[in-house]
């Protein structure tokens, strides 16, 4: 992350105080937000639901862009529309509809340039989420910790370094996420559940919302053997279950600090 | 553990090749098998059914022996029964039946003895796995890491300072084991896949099986917080992924060894 943009990246199924987080940073009435649905199987309708919804939340000014095509993606005429936008929203949808359609284009530049060059809020949920990473999760959901119980590609890498899955503990996703980190051990494994997200800030993010986001680092592990076929071994690996008000950093791999000592004194 | 008895804690739907081996370290064909169906909502059926299976595998001599209320598991009968036996096997079901049924009966304090004087095999699968440890899963599928996502209670500690967890994979109960030992620290939570199982010996066990043992410590955790509802706070704890052949050293809360270096160098 350069400038003072920052990435919100949901979970999915965000509830109206993250929305309305977004709508927030992104300006509350001064807002000008620009809706992506191009992960969406019927984009025109998911476009129109999240600015409807913003709208209702208090955004100055809403438009959704049709970006369905890598034609759509390379043409000039999204350049203006997004240079203009304080807040930028991908829904969820196919992932690899994203990284597909926008991945190299024009648009996929100008958004790197654009974060590069702040602010401007980035927000995605659920496939929206997904595709901001270093490296993708495209699917699997095998049980137990195999190779084969995941599948990964190159994501758009607003935030690199970082893998994230989403819808984390209500599809019981931890399986396929400890086997992308045995895999690529590079990559901070970060599980968001629904209705949450974190909010990044220079190294830092912070969770939102009403779950809990969990981290997995493989940095650590002391021995890693992912073969072909059959369960993997990891040995030595940390985890972190955060929710809202934790922080971590990003570049030192550790939570720094908890939720507001409030929530602390009640939580005790 | 104390003598030279042995621990063999399977994670349900055990194969052939992990109910053999518990022949094998039972004696073959000079073995004395008795199988404890109380877990079972047909502990005649169900007892039967793994008496032939260990005949089958070629068990010199198997019966099943009908603990199914406090008043059996209290008279004599039993006694010189499960004092002949070599290996002692628990079959799954409900693990509540277990401690409500044998818990501090004449039984629960022999089996005690037995192991302690040794040497004798107990093994367990599913809910007799459940049952082996200081603390006890008892229910709770909820997802997300919450208070009220796991429910526990006291098991028969035939394996203290370990808090057991099966199905692990098959069912996704790695948010529930995150819970429990996010609440009781000084547990290990130990999730065993279907078909895996781990075998005590000195201070150690060894996974066995073709699924894999998922070791969670929140000893090391620098934060841990748990509210009476919503998410738990647990940071830095270390999570190990084990497959057959991995050893794990209890006291020590830290893997030992990786699989054979054949093995080692198939997977490389």
């Amino acid at each position: 992350m350069e400038g003072s943009s920052r990435l919100l990246i949901m979970g999915g199924a965000a509830g109206p105080a993250l929305l309305s987080r977004f709508v927030e940073l992104a300006g509350a009435a001064t807002a000008r937000i620009v809706v992506i649905a191009t992960a969406s199987e019927s984009p025109e309708t998911t476009g129109a639901a999240y600015a409807e919804r913003f709208r209702e939340l208090g955004a100055g000014s809403v438009r959704a862009l049709r970006l369905s095509s890598r034609a759509e993606a390379n043409a000039p005429e999204s350049e203006a529309v997004l240079r203009d936008a304080t807040g930028i929203f991908f829904t969820g949808g196919d992932q690899e509809r994203i990284t597909g359609i926008l991945g190299g284009t024009a648009t996929d530049t100008l958004l790197h340039g654009l974060i590069a060059g702040g602010p401007v809020v980035l927000a995605g949920t659920s496939a929206g989420a997904a595709m901001m990473s270093g490296t993708m999760i495209t699917g699997g959901d095998g049980p137990g910790v195999t190779a084969d119980s995941v599948r990964t590609g190159p994501g758009l890498e607003f935030l690199p370094c970082v893998l994230i899955d989403q819808h984390f503990a209500e599809r019981g996703r931890l399986n396929r996420l400890l086997s992308a980190v045995a895999r690529y051990p590079h990559e901070l494994g970060v599980g968001i559940d629904e209705d949450t997200a974190i909010l990044t800030g220079g190294d830092s993010f912070e969770v939102l919302g009403s779950g809990a986001v969990t981290v997995v680092d493989a940095g650590a592990a002391t021995d890693i053997r992912v073969p072909p076929s059959g369960p993997i071994a990891l040995a030595g690996a940390r985890i972190h279950v955060l929710p809202a008000g934790c922080t971590f950093h990003l570049p030192g791999r550790r939570p720094v600090t908890g939720p507001q000592s409030e929530e602390r004194e009640r939580a005790a």
